[in-house]
């Protein structure tokens, strides 16, 4: 976390940095600058983080996920950066900065450097139970995301299956495909139907790939696990180790929790990419231009219940 | 399928194969052979094939993929390989040899090289939709083939989720994790809880990892898009696009809908090395030592009900 936030503050000049954790920590940050930079960095020292192993409802308690959520929502912060557990992230940015509405569920958004990408994949693990109509929602967030953070026109949206024929696939994505080929999308987006794994990486059939967080988590690491068992990342890069958490009301990007610094420093780069662009602000303006079924999936339950 | 089938017979002097389609395929295939080579080759000429885009039920007509099967059945040829739609060959197996005693769910198995590899893979689209019952039976299978097909010896069985800590998953996983710590497993295998999506190909963790066959399926096209993103298969091997069909009467090879001939080939050289082996026959043997719930999964339904 040190050697990444110092990358970070090195490497754009505009940024500060509120660090929220341990003094230790934060002292062996400061000390690694140059005077000149230290203006830029100021600390919450706060001992209690999540564990990876905890319930993320141990976010409701004082922690230091829940203490830098604080900090956007009371206007000392313009955006939140995690590489703790992801359950707990979502989990202080729901209660904490609150829900658009209309999105019950936030999705965490991974772009992949694609053959003809980049592919904007969604959910990566913000929501793990997930129905048709969340399904449906994503795509849409999706969409909005892809031409906003990523200057994609007129995105291709695609849900993920077994095969790319109508009908293939387990009961979510047979009642999902209907419910998102009868979408209105936002900024000119399509819905191209069904595409398969490989698409994730070729990004021929589309630029949004909708699946559910379970299934996009585990997906996300396996590209990351054949990229080691390749010999590295491809040029055009490899797996995206930080992802923007979508439908709360911040700015908030969350690291792989075995995130290295060069993962921090692109965590947050993208958070000061998305701010700077008011991508949260912009897509949620966008989608409440949408029309959308109000009915949530009967299954869904609220976060971290 | 005519270039792979000669790449198959060319390969192994000691394969004879029984050609299931239409003749004028057939008659392409024996025409290329060398005239002592095509007694080893057999015709049995069927016009209509299940399509991709059928749904899987199709196979219960007159078509090459029940054909094949009942030549099976009937002890005309010792294995089936299909590169057709996977329902539909999963449907055809089930009906035509049957499945075990304490197999509702059959299940598909890749095996994929890795760092500290191979891993065996299930399913990777047997079964679209699987409760904790089918994965904890999966598990029971997998550990079972690593051991007889490929002399892992006390495999390392893995369940996939998005964290490797007690509790990460969603709800199919956390039901499925006491489960399988719950399992007696053949050959010395032993359940090592959750993995993680890179675990697939690094192999660190598992020697098998079980997951329900909408996930498994889109992984293993995922890898094989990221190893074309990746500028090609690592040296040790790419993802397969052959697996086995496991949990019915008789040794069934599903190759992938998009096969290439050297595909075809390596699926057939799969059917023969599993017949060998009796793979079948020894991994059931196994599975009828295990003792197991019998209550199978609420949401189960039959194959291609």
């Amino acid at each position: 976390m040190v050697d990444g936030a110092l990358r970070a503050v090195r490497t754009d000049p505009a940024l500060h940095l509120m660090l929220v954790g341990p003094i230790e920590v934060a002292d062996e940050l400061i000390g690694a600058l140059d005077p000149a930079q230290r203006t830029r960095v100021t600390v919450r020292p706060v001992r209690a983080a999540v564990g990876m192993a905890d319930h993320p409802t141990a976010a409701r308690g004082e922690s230091t996920v829940r203490t830098a959520v604080q900090a956007v929502r009371d206007g000392l912060a313009d955006a939140v950066v995690s590489a703790g557990s992801t359950g707990a992230t979502v989990t202080a940015a729901a209660l904490g900065l609150g829900r658009w509405t209309g999105i019950r569920r936030p999705a965490l958004v991974a772009t992949l450097p694609a053959v003809e990408g980049p592919v904007v994949l969604l959910d990566v693990g913000g929501t793990l139970e997930s129905g048709p109509a969340t399904l449906a929602r994503h795509a849409v967030l999706g969409a909005a995301y892809a031409a906003v953070a990523h200057f994609v026109t007129a995105p291709r949206v695609g849900l993920l299956s077994v095969g790319h024929e109508t009908g293939k696939g387990d009961r979510l994505r047979r009642h999902a495909d209907p419910a998102l080929a009868a979408l209105a999308l936002p900024c000119d987006a399509r819905y191209v139907g069904l595409v398969e794994g490989y698409d994730i990486s070729l990004g021929a059939r589309a630029d949004v790939v909708v699946t559910d967080g379970f299934t996009g988590n585990v997906l996300l690491k396996a590209i990351e696990g054949a990229y080691a068992m390749a010999g590295g990342p491809p040029p055009k890069g490899g797996a995206p180790r930080a992802a923007a958490l979508l439908g709360v009301g911040g700015t908030v990007v969350v690291c792989h929790g075995a995130a290295g610094s060069e993962d921090v420093a692109s965590g947050i780069a993208l958070a000061a990419h998305l701010w700077r662009r008011d991508a949260a602000g912009t897509v949620r303006a966008l989608l409440a231009d949408v029309p959308h079924e109000s009915a949530p999936d009967r299954h869904d339950t609220e976060v971290a219940p």
